[in-house]
């Protein structure tokens, strides 16, 4: 039986309280997963500093990306694709809420 | 500095000859790659039997999509995911042209 779906599929209808993520591929040294924000942000002051390396895509929506370091907040929307390496240190400073935001995430 | 950039980017004008593959990462175990169809379908009576794994999505356009052993062919548009198991046996029999179909696949 091979497993397949949409990443358009299941949306909220309007925003959530947290952002929503289905896991399509779980094994060590790779995940795959789909996460949808409707708002959601990196809580001020925090950041995200991953021992792996991910490559993050915009499937619908839009978001604001800020890396440490770099003077401003990178303005992604549907088809922008970001690859952020180990522990370099990021944030999400906001989430198209309606429609939804819908990110893939590769893991690795 | 962080690679970035955008699947809607580069595409052809006009249907090709070829498909156009781009690559994003490859490491042992993990390639993660944008291929842009304009029309192609694998050769009639061949099949793809790989010795990997790998999930791959119609990032925009459509495609139709068969698996051995299934009656028919699986219809896929935007957003539609399918995770093909090492030698589960498929073939692409068609793609649309224009505009192109834009895949984006992971090898593991």
């Amino acid at each position: 039986m091979v497993r397949a779906g949409s990443l358009h599929r299941n949306l909220p209808s309007r925003p959530l309280a947290c952002e929503i993520t289905d896991i399509f591929v779980d094994r060590p040294g790779l995940r795959i997963e789909r996460i949808v924000s409707s708002g959601q942000a990196t809580p001020e002051g925090e950041w995200y500093d991953q021992d792996g390396d991910e490559w993050v895509l915009v499937v619908a929506g839009a978001a604001r990306l800020r890396i440490e370091d770099e003077p401003g907040d990178r303005e992604l929307g549907s088809g922008d694709w970001v690859l952020l390496p180990a522990h370099c240190r990021h944030r999400v400073t906001w989430t198209q809420a309606e429609p939804p935001t819908i990110w893939l995430a590769i893991h690795f």
